[in-house]
């Protein structure tokens, strides 16, 4: 039984879930409050960040250590391509999705409309919420360039890259900020991924006091 | 033939070229000036960023991914440990000193006190560059934690998670914002690392205008 320490609403907790889903590992989840920066938490991760694998006496932090770690530990189903060259282009999307949108986009979203509410920290800054989502703007840009071209993100197959972004918009999505007609390719796209047997517990996650817009859960949407 | 395309101060960049050193690869740098954005560049990387590297006709982006791909590429000698938990270890480091010691400390101070001088962008933030250097302070503590208890940052043996760590550190050096003798288990670890054959050309690197303390290429300091 593998121990996942995470926040219902980030991003790269879900990947590890998803990951998890995907394999047919047995988890438990344990919620953090990572601003308590709890001592034995900081233990297990001195960045003081979810997510964190706990496997028997294996404590693994870092997104992208966690990621490869249960890649080797259940190689099968593999989510990373066989060829080295489209390994190399699934991890770069990979990177993308865990760093760069975060950073850009999620980051500043879920702290202005979400963690601040939440532990009262006054209200959200107007500016760093057009931000995020005039970021957001260009990264279903390029994402619907990517989902136009080709059957899933990283190419004919899926792979982790697809679940990788697909846990960034779940998120994006519950806080209402897609307006899905915009982006036909990436709606076909995100419509198979969240289709997937391994997007369902995600999707019954609900945090009180923040309702998910109705399309939310949709499969068809 | 390798080429990296890279910046010259650029940690990511160094521990590229650092790799490819201790792997024996041929190489050739080409330096991108990334705020150039230029088009036929972002085609290889669409963040925009450097390092990218080419291999024949494989183009691989992203920090993670060429790291990954040089060692399946070139196996020999072995970056990463053997063991499944200690490669997640190392992973962990190389993810901190990568995207977290990079935003917290290497991106502020490199664009108030270089960047911002290279391209006429107007005076240095004077808070920036107080914040950079505060967290400096931490991470040099955590640095000093770890290589007062351990031979290597990941325990024993050497591995990426020093050179990823050294390939920050010796930016940092080159600006002259380390005061050694508060840092003793560092200054021991940072000696060991910087006497590496694949240490050599990094410390020839000269920034015109921008002259490193006299101790950054000493093997002693």
């Amino acid at each position: 039984m593998l121990t996942i320490y995470h926040l219902w609403l980030s991003p790269p907790c879900r990947l590890v879930r998803l990951v998890c889903e995907e394999k047919g590992l047995d988890y438990q989840l344990k919620a953090e409050k990572t601003w308590e920066r709890r001592e034995a938490f900081l233990k297990m991760n001195p960045a003081g960040e979810v997510p964190v694998l706990v496997n028997g006496k294996a404590v693994i932090a870092g997104r992208m250590a966690i990621l490869e770690y249960l890649e080797e530990m259940a190689p099968e189903p593999s989510l990373f391509p066989n060829d080295m060259v489209a390994r190399a282009g699934a991890r770069r999307l990979l990177e993308w999705f865990l760093f760069k949108f975060q950073k850009e986009v999620t980051t500043p979203l879920l702290t202005e409309r979400v963690l601040k509410k939440y532990l009262k920290m006054g209200g959200p800054d107007a500016a760093k919420i057009r931000a995020g989502q005039t970021n957001l703007g260009h990264h279903l840009s390029y994402l619907e360039h990517l989902a136009g071209k080709r059957n899933y993100l990283n190419g004919a197959d899926f792979s982790i890259a697809d679940l990788a972004a697909a846990a960034q918009i779940s998120t994006i999505d519950y806080l209402g900020e897609i307006n899905w007609p915009d982006y036909p390719h990436v709606r076909e796209w995100y419509a198979k991924v969240k289709s997937r047997r391994s997007f369902r517990p995600l999707l019954k996650d609900y945090l009180a006091g923040l309702k998910p817009p109705d399309h939310y859960t949709a499969l068809d949407f």
